[in-house]
């Protein structure tokens, strides 16, 4: 067999059928949605049948714990996965939406008209409920969609993909516009990064490993996000109740997730007084804290933080603690360390609020609320298919609309240019 | 002379300006830009002097007259590049820009803010005005850019460079905010591809030979088009008037343009009669005519077209015709053949022009209207830094606005997540 063939003709089909779905009415992609988590939910037994050959292998292969438990996928799971097909049926379609139009002098109508991205090429690890949310999303914005996921769930997904697929040939749709790759082996994705005259994007989710790989392998333009070094400042006005309650979700509610905050820095005038009740607050959460000389001023108890901690994405029950002087040197660490994610400042100085919003370069920027919100379905997208802190095309979590770009329409009647 | 470490130098110091000049008023950019404009006004006969070196070296090595051509600066081309800069000061301030807004269900305001895409590496050939117009442009927009002009140019672009810093300063905007590298070295350009740390995109501007190279070797995401196969489609219910016109203006005008025809598109039904009056108008215009077998027939004095013809960027005064049965076959073709870059339709028919425009994945789709509008300017946005055919973050001409991206920005009153 070879894979570089293989690969191709997967690719070479996704394009073709990407003209098709490109074109789908509305009705006809919603449709299919909605056949699709039918499918789902009628075949959950041959679905946890596949999931358990994955989890067999995964045991044997003394795969983690929370390895494990990310592949597992349960009733209610699945439950969930057809759920969320229901969902993106119900967003609008961005697709053929003109977001702008105007008249030049000459008469010439200029309009912007949303269209589908073409083919995506999803990469990612473990989650096989990843396999369904992202065939949706791309679907609903008109693409067709190559997904290749984790060798430690191959089964759930070749299972996944096929009923998928048989639930679209129902609706009319070609399969050939979601599929699953079956090859384990390293080298198709290699082949698949290749393909630039068919693959018009790659979305990596998954370790920093994995999509530093995609990324220094791939001639096709790649949507990502390295990792997440979120940050709270809280300011000198901060309200103590509020900057607890705050930190506390941002860093215990999932540590394990980008989101997630990894170093808080606290405004040298409410350090005495807030930094108390926050330490007692995550450490009775089981967080471990690791401070500034300062903080340990104010924190004995505190373990020294290296200069490493300021980089750290701990994605763990473990937080870097830095006091500084004002609002300007917490922008200035953020832009330092920073990784462009999502910060946030807890202030009630007006000034402050605004100045925050409009100097830190990153994501998404909150004022007063907590990190755990830059998520796609939290902000109101309706969905999310991943995150990004590349700055091109998308910045922030991505929607359905992030799956589609615009192309220029314009209506004359017979105008020639003279200039 | 390190050139990896020079250019190191220059990324950074540019990521350095980068963030003082995210941060610049508009008012501060506008009088910046009409200083730069009196500057390259006031330092006429010092840019000559310079352009006279490149132009006796080019001279001396033979360069086609093309090429000089495109090098030369003149007084009158030296007051068309100022009062570029003087539009460009006039354009809106696009950087924090606040898009849309919306609340949720929790209280938070979410909005999407434009903000600078950071700093820009600008690639390009021969044309001296590139430095002018591109520095102007990346700075109205908040970016630092990084300017490496081809080495036939390097004495002109170097005194522009200068030229425009010495304003700058006066304007109190770091001089690293524009930079002209100063090196001739091909390796100049490989080093400045990697530092995907300091640079945050790269626009090449010229062949499809330095375009490819530099895709080739970019880690850096880049905005680009190879080339421009643009189609005019002739429909059967096309005013035989209005054809010839749209024809001749799109082929003729500026045949060495990326937006220029290349192939020519005639439904069955119109050939016969619109084809003769085409072909007398382009033939006095000193086109040479490739055509298929139908359009020989009709055409008996026109060579054959071959496969090759189909895909060919002449950029010259030759056109590959082609008689199709109808629309399908007509956008079928541009989907096979085409470079996704700007095709039109001349019609009569409603129903046809709304399905050219829905169903053709070019960047620039237009109906009764000449190809030669796929052009930042002519279309109202203002200026053009270059055409993308890249469907990620911009897609046609672009403007200010698409050296911007967004991001989320989100007034809260102490909201946590609960799930």
């Amino acid at each position: 067999m070879d894979i570089n063939k293989e690969i191709r003709t997967i690719a070479e089909q996704a394009r073709e059928a990407s003209f098709k779905v490109a074109r789908l009415s509305s009705e006809a992609k919603e449709r299919a949605l909605h056949l699709m988590a039918d499918a789902l939910m009628a075949q959950g037994a041959l679905l946890l049948a596949e999931n358990g050959k994955d989890l067999a292998n995964a045991e044997q292969q003394g795969l983690s714990r929370a390895m494990v438990d990310r592949l597992a996928l349960t009733e209610e799971g699945i439950a969930g996965i057809a759920e969320g097909l229901r969902q993106v049926a119900l967003l609008p379609d961005p697709v053929g939406e003109v977001t702008r139009m105007w008249r030049r002098p000459n008469g010439l109508l200029v309009g912007k008209m949303r269209i589908p991205l073409g083919v995506i090429g999803v990469i990612y690890e473990a989650r096989p409920n990843v396999t369904a949310d992202a065939a949706g999303l791309c679907l609903k914005a008109g693409n067709a969609v190559i997904l290749r996921g984790g060798s430690e769930a191959i089964h759930s997904n070749r299972a996944m993909g096929r009923v998928l697929q048989e639930a679209m040939g129902k609706a009319g749709i070609p399969a050939a516009a979601v599929q699953v790759i079956p090859l384990v082996e390293r080298e198709a994705v290699e082949a698949m990064l290749t393909l630039d005259e068919y693959i018009d994007v790659i979305i990596p989710r998954g370790g920093e490993g994995l999509i530093r790989f995609v990324v220094e392998h791939s001639r096709i333009p790649v949507i990502k996000h390295y990792k997440g070094v979120c940050h709270v400042f809280v300011d000198a006005t901060a309200e103590p109740g509020m900057a607890v309650a705050i930190c506390h979700n941002a860093k215990v509610q999932r540590p394990g997730v980008c989101n997630a905050m990894e170093t808080l820095l606290v405004h040298q005038q409410a350090a005495a007084t807030v930094l108390p009740l926050i330490a007692e607050k995550l450490e009775g959460a089981g967080v471990e804290l690791r401070g500034c000389a300062r903080t340990r001023q104010i924190l004995p108890q505190v373990k020294e933080a290296t200069e490493e901690d300021w980089y750290a994405e701990y994605l763990d029950l473990i937080l870097a603690i830095k006091v500084v002087a004002d609002i300007g040197e917490a922008i200035a660490h953020i832009g330092r360390y920073g990784s462009q994610h999502t910060e946030a400042i807890v202030t009630s100085d007006y000034a402050h609020a605004q100045r925050f919003l409009n100097e830190v370069a990153s994501s998404t920027v909150l004022v007063n609320a907590s990190t755990r919100f830059s998520d796609g379905y939290q902000l109101g997208l309706g969905a999310e298919i991943g995150i990004s802190t590349t700055k091109l095309h998308a910045f922030g979590p991505m929607g359905v609309e992030d799956l589609t770009t615009t192309k220029f329409i314009i209506y004359g009647d017979g105008q020639i240019r003279t200039s």
